[in-house]
């Protein structure tokens, strides 16, 4: 989908392995927003320039249009490879990395990854979301939890991202509950004691997690297991097993759970029960605020 | 595949959710065989008879011919439904369902699973081979270890299953190695220390499989992790995070892998590094072995 015709004075992208999204934006507000499928993994080196002027156009006008993107745009098989920066380090850091386009309208920088050397670990996006958070809460220490298809959990202090860890989790989740033998026990709906129960089941045993999911089957064949507490119950294992891995970030800290509003509830519900209160921050907010924090540095940059 | 014309006086057929596999039976020896991918998923409930036929019509002659049939064929989607026998309880008992056919000259009994209420689970097809590994060791008071896509580990006294737990093992590994994010990881070869080393940091500390298993992908991206020692890993990673949750069933056990070749030997090397001494069993004989048994025991029934 373009975006609605729009004036602005820069747009942010959040470029992801299956989604492109781009906002219209006059200095902090989004004027208009524009959605594509054309993700990392659908386009060809050569392709990305069009995939970003199919979304975007309506928004150019006579000059050079600033565009500022993260994620997986940045990746090797990405438009440009925008190379990771290694922890500890700023979540941003200078202009990004520029990238020539044929449209003589569009001016695009891709902001870099992180990379931890051990454990091995790597982001494109967080760090953007992150980096939004601290523009945001200046002087903010503790730890970001950034829900998704690959969570996140980083420990932020002094302006750094210090440390981060990387779970399955989402992944899991999409093909336990749509692609696994237990897509035929889940469906509609939502159960919050069961959510509970398991998320307590796998944090105190996570070792349990491999059997318990088959017992959302099983149950769901004996007992009848109604599809919204299989739905909750999966949900709940998965997340208890990810809480009790990641223990040593939020245990006893400042966390903030940088996310969608629906996956970010369950983890903050998972937390409060562990006696960690965590604040919310909108994912995409978060993403408009890191980049508008990259243009900004840009304009820095070049005065 | 339709089997070859063969002479045989009973008919073994393993009919799970992807596969059916038919042997023409001289007594205990397989005379032919036949394989077809018309397992349950494929079938609607008067499809199951041709798809039988199909495979063993070479095998029929002027009489009607006894087939045995376990696995998914029985379940309430199958072709008629053996309801599951409750543990503890033997493995086989009796000479299953008769299923009716329009074609004479097949006489066809379906074996029945079995079900645990609490922890609730289920099997199909599993019973067989342990039926048919106690008909050719009896007497065998141990653990049965049955390595697949769903992994089973079943305690065996007296001749009874007592009790049984499911892994989604298979499952999570076809899914991570092929069709998430690791798929770009994973590759041909085997890297054996990889596979120990990844197998006891998950038998030692089992919650953090989920970090360790995009730290494949992260190690691929940052220091070139061969594809041999990606596959290593991930095995290792969630066979190790089985057995921590299946410790119960093989500390200071006799344990019987029952399997197929590759993945069984996995299961014994990890069973030994922990000091278990493991027998082996082939899965597809000790299925033709519980299937005679049941075949002995309709005749028996019969005089």
């Amino acid at each position: 989908m373009s975006g609605e015709a729009a004036y602005c004075d820069w747009v942010a992208v959040d470029w992801g392995t299956t989604r492109l999204r781009a906002w219209a934006m006059r200095g902090g507000s989004v004027a208009a927003e524009a959605v594509s499928d054309k993700g990392m993994n659908s386009l060809e080196k050569n392709e990305f320039e069009a995939a970003l002027l199919q979304a975007v156009e309506p928004w150019l006008g006579q000059g050079r249009m600033r565009v500022f993107a993260s994620g997986m745009v940045g990746a090797r098989q990405g438009w440009a490879e925008a190379p990771y920066r290694a922890v500890p380090c700023p979540p941003l850091a200078g202009p990004g990395i520029a990238v020539e386009t044929a449209d003589p309208r569009l001016h695009v920088t891709i902001l870099p990854g992180l990379k931890q050397a051990a454990p091995a670990d790597v982001m494109r996006g967080e760090e953007t979301q992150i980096a939004g958070y601290l523009y945001q809460n200046q002087g903010f220490d503790g730890v970001a939890c950034l829900p998704g298809t690959h969570s996140k959990w980083a420990e932020v202090s002094a302006g750094e991202v210090v440390s981060f860890r990387t779970f399955m989790t989402g992944e899991l989740y999409d093909f336990l509950a749509h692609a696994s033998v237990l897509r035929h026990s889940v469906g509609e709906g939502w159960d919050a004691a069961a959510f509970e129960i398991a998320l307590s089941d796998t944090l105190s045993r996570p070792e349990s997690l491999g059997a318990k999911l088959f017992g959302i089957r099983a149950e769901g064949l004996l007992d009848g297991l109604p599809p919204a507490a299989a739905t909750a119950r999966l949900s709940g294992l998965l997340i208890g097993a990810e809480l009790a891995a990641a223990r040593p970030y939020w245990l006893g800290r400042d966390v903030v759970v940088i996310g969608a509003e629906t996956v970010s509830a369950r983890y903050i519900e998972a937390l409060e029960n562990q006696g960690v209160s965590a604040a919310y921050a909108n994912s995409d907010e978060m993403t408009r605020a890191g980049l508008m924090r990259a243009s900004e540095a840009f304009r820095e940059a070049a005065e």
